[in-house]
């Protein structure tokens, strides 16, 4: 019973046509590669995610995992797909080979990434952890800890997490309060987790935590956190597993969704034995785990990309059966399905142009972060690293707050039914909630974006995206179909340069007044961004119209997507963004107590 | 364990300084009210939806109904409650005390209605479905249908249902197949519906459901809908119960809410022995179902501003408790709570904007619809009627999607900790979500606005609209600081009656196209009368600013929250109304494959 829904032909057309992946063989790196072979990584991984990881998205949902006398056991299916999801090299797609790796691009992980969040959400994330709990230890842990861990949990023989979040330090990691003491070969921990991912599970024979912890003497806030990898069971001198380690798990979350996903809270050192050891510098964990955390909030975009993909498709599929009413024009008597009712089709178009829009958003940025790797001359991979450092907060907070939205919407287009369980939608909208709120709130992405990443490495990033998008409205002032709705991107984009500069003002005159309107200022880039993709999407697809060989309707869907979006969205976007640079201070005059 | 929340304040301010409520004992009905007697009834609806409903609402969540053999079980605290619910009156608030009603103002019982849908949706679905079933009898049926179950309903021994729907008629009632067949003093009646809500249960000791279906050489379509009372326990002469009717329920609904609420599948007659009785005229069920219908339009929207101001406060309050972070201005090196964050309260300005709005605009619509019933002089009674007509469909859509809107937005203010259930929030959003789909769904609402309610009684509805709100804005030029905002709800009004006016053109000439936006003109409509009632608030609360007695901020609060709903959100609706004018087809073109 498969309710993972895709169409590769939207995955391969941007993977491609937009972007030309092929190229990445000629990379230093990647001459090793064609463009077959990636094609066929695709291919393979979306059979993967429908045959294998798909079944567990409603498994998961009716018998979550359970915690008793402090062990908590998972789902039997969760268990045997997690072996073969390691087994067959999915969670090191994109990692060194020395440890067990694929050695595919990083873009890859990003894009395999799509079909595992989309095809069951609470399972990735197992997958997705460790393998970037994994990935930390290989580039900050020692050559003993990267060989005693690593390669075990790139094939899924242990798993990961990331510990960050205490009960008073969610948003703020300043207040983390976990301590960490040196005790010869390795370190005591001690302290309280919580809202932690796959936390515990019996998934694998063991679980390698990542845990920010704040050594004796180290400075206050950020400044004085260590990351410290905490085992859940000791490794021997051997490699063999040891004694149980001091790590209990003492609470599972009861949530609105992702119930296949155990959100454990853990205690470390209850009895004082938990063993840990430093991964990297001390008091540089915070700078550390930006690693994995920027991974994860990439995939946090990912994800709601990809419930809102396959809720889409379900919508698509459900108008085009589902018969009911008369069709508005008056032609013919007979009832219609309801793809042919304009109100459907208007939600149908939202959905498609929003979906296809950041999943282009999101490949592109994958495919430079990409060459933010691998480019030969330096001031070319800075270029891409500064971009991708800036579509990061927008990925996140973007797509997870309109990935949702595609999801509340699918449900409308199926009536009632789409409040019924018969369909994985209901489900869709639940697991999608948690993105705008897990890897950093969508608030404090904003204020990333426009505090941070707006004056990072003096303007760079910022400048970065500029560049390019300019350097696109420039050059494509063809094909003539286009034209208007180019110049709508461009103008819009120059109001949102002219907003950058007067909020960066404002953070230093008024910094409440600015902190007011960072989250609709982010929202704002996302949809130029995503307008941005979609015109090139639609200047790659303008070729193939009107070649008459029943192709066409694709081709003619990614332009007509293209101008539907630019021409009703960009509007609403200009006048948001003078809305934000209004005189008037409401929020930050409001008294608390008229709230 | 209180979960509802609601400051009364907020509604008094409505029902007193807005409204003038006490000005109904004005009229002929109701010379022996007083406004005190209302100001007791709001307090006392308000007490007993915390006291009694209240509770039910984790009840019904935890442990829902449960069909068994066809027979339906509910949870004990609910049968309890419910029949405290109608011994009180709360059923019959506004109807005849001749048949067991309070007499109230019809108003009140819309007010009553937020604080126990407030409370407990899935419990006041079935106390609403039960008054609008005996209130079609009471208007419709002959005086003995009216004697035999009128009073019994009323009273809360019996309950009611409403069965329109079946699984190939939904959106679409002219395909309802249920057929009813003369025989002697009542009629067979034949049929399957299905979404019955509080279809069956064991509440009450009968369930009474209104059933449209068709007599044999009816009309096609809709013009040949009978309606029909079909008791679940038959009636015997003496009015004592009688044997089991023949109507079964086969099946309860899985789904994303609402758990508390059974929604059925119920068979009619499939022993062929289920006796119904006409009520009303032969071939006029639709119509007369419209009064039933009606009125559940406008409960989908006071259940959506009741759950999104319910929400809202546990938003408040979590804000003012909840430490995090450090204030944006540097004020203080102590952590602060985060109503001091102005992302968080750029959220609550938001939510509580929305929900003041949306509340004022349902009161208001309720206080004309009794001016529509009492007023003494005709033209007077019809103005109000037409304005009510017109708001109804805006009601039900723009309340149901922005109540929805509202109970994400109080989740994203409580962080991680709003995806879990420890608080009640996620549950108002699943419970929300039914509301836009269900009474016609909000493209349905859409079509009526657009389509029927413009053009109803030569323009009538849209014109009653149109001269109370320039009336509003011609009349309060003043005070000075809100001329700026009444000058933007004025001119986004003129872009409203402009794009009405052209899309009643487009509907003739480009059909396909015209039902392509009326979705978005309906929330254009919404914007446009929630502005109006903000501003009108802000109007009368503005003499009460620096009077410096301490109640200042509630005043602030209503005109700060005015002035930002008309700078933040009519210049959207205005950029929104202009796409909708556009020329571009894309979503009519749009190939069917190409999705």
């Amino acid at each position: 019973m498969g309710h993972y829904k895709i169409q590769p032909k939207d995955v391969f057309f941007i993977l491609k046509e937009q972007l030309g992946y092929g190229s990445l063989s000629r990379l230093e790196s990647y001459r090793w590669l064609d463009e077959k072979t990636l094609d066929l990584l695709v291919t393979e991984a979306i059979r993967f995610s429908k045959g294998v990881v798909d079944p567990l998205n409603a498994i998961g949902e009716s018998e979550g995992p359970r915690l008793e006398t402090g062990r908590v056991s998972s789902q039997p299916a969760f268990r045997k797909a997690f072996r073969e999801f390691g087994k067959q090299g999915w969670i090191a797609v994109a990692r060194d080979p020395e440890y067990g790796g694929q050695g595919f691009p990083n873009m890859m992980r990003i894009v395999v990434n799509e079909f595992m969040y989309g095809a069951c959400q609470a399972f990735n994330m197992a997958a997705s952890l460790t393998h970037g709990a994994a990935h930390l230890i290989e580039e900050f842990g020692t050559r003993n800890l990267k060989h005693a861990f690593v390669p075990k949990m790139y094939s899924g023989q242990w798993s990961g997490t990331m510990c960050l979040t205490e009960s008073d330090a969610g948003s703020n990691l300043a207040a983390i309060q976990t301590r960490a003491t040196p005790a010869g070969d390795h370190y005591n921990i001690r302290g309280s987790k919580i809202f932690i991912s796959w936390g515990d599970h019996d998934l694998t024979e063991n679980i390698i935590h990542l845990v920010l912890a704040r050594l004796k003497g180290a400075p206050p806030g950020t400044r004085g956190l260590s990351l410290f990898v905490v085992p859940k069971q000791r490794i021997r001198n051997d490699g063999s597993l040891g004694d149980r380690n001091d790590v209990v798990c003492t609470r599972l979350e009861e949530k609105l969704g992702l119930h296949g996903s155990p959100t454990a809270a853990l205690e470390f050192g209850s009895r004082d034995a938990c063993v840990g050891y430093l991964c990297g510098e001390r008091n540089q964990g915070l700078t550390h785990m930006f690693q994995m955390m920027n991974a994860a909030r990439i995939n946090a975009g990912v994800s709601g990309m990809a419930m809102a993909g396959a809720a889409y498709r379900h919508a698509v599929d459900y108008a085009r059966q589902r018969v009911q009413g008369k069709d508005v024009t008056g032609r013919g008597a007979d009832d219609v399905v309801i793809i042919r009712h304009p109100d459907v089709r208007r939600m149908l178009m939202e959905m498609k142009a929003m979906v296809d829009g950041m999943r282009s958003l999101i490949y592109s940025a994958a495919f430079w972060s990409e060459l933010a790797l691998e480019m030969p001359v330096r001031s070319e991979r800075d270029h891409y690293a500064d971009l991708t450092d800036f579509l990061t907060p927008i990925i996140k907070a973007y797509c997870s707050a309109n990935g949702f939205r595609v999801c509340e919407t699918a449900i409308q287009c199926l009536g009632g039914h789409g409040y019924c369980k018969d369909y994985p939608l209901e489900q869709y909208l639940r697991d999608a909630k948690i993105l705008s709120l897990y890897e950093g709130t969508n608030g404090i992405q904003s204020i990333d974006l426009m505090g941070r990443k707006i004056t990072l490495r003096e303007g760079a990033c910022l400048n970065a995206f500029r560049i390019e998008l300019e350097g696109f409205c420039r050059s494509h002032r063809n094909p003539p179909g286009l034209r208007t709705q180019i110049r709508a991107l461009a103008e819009t984009a120059e109001d949102l340069w002219k907003m950058t500069g007067k909020l960066r003002t404002r953070r230093e005159t008024d910094p409440a007044q600015w902190a007011a309107v960072t989250c609709p200022a982010l929202m704002a880039f996302g949809d130029v961004a995503v307008a941005w993709r979609l015109l090139d999407m639609a200047r790659v697809a303008w070729p193939f119209l009107n070649r008459g060989d029943g192709g066409d309707a694709f081709y003619r869907g990614k332009v007509l997507q293209a101008i539907y979006f630019a021409e009703t969205r960009l509007p609403l976007t200009r006048a948001a963004i003078q809305t934000l640079l209004r005189e008037g201070r409401e929020i930050v005059e409001m008294p608390d107590d008229a709230f």
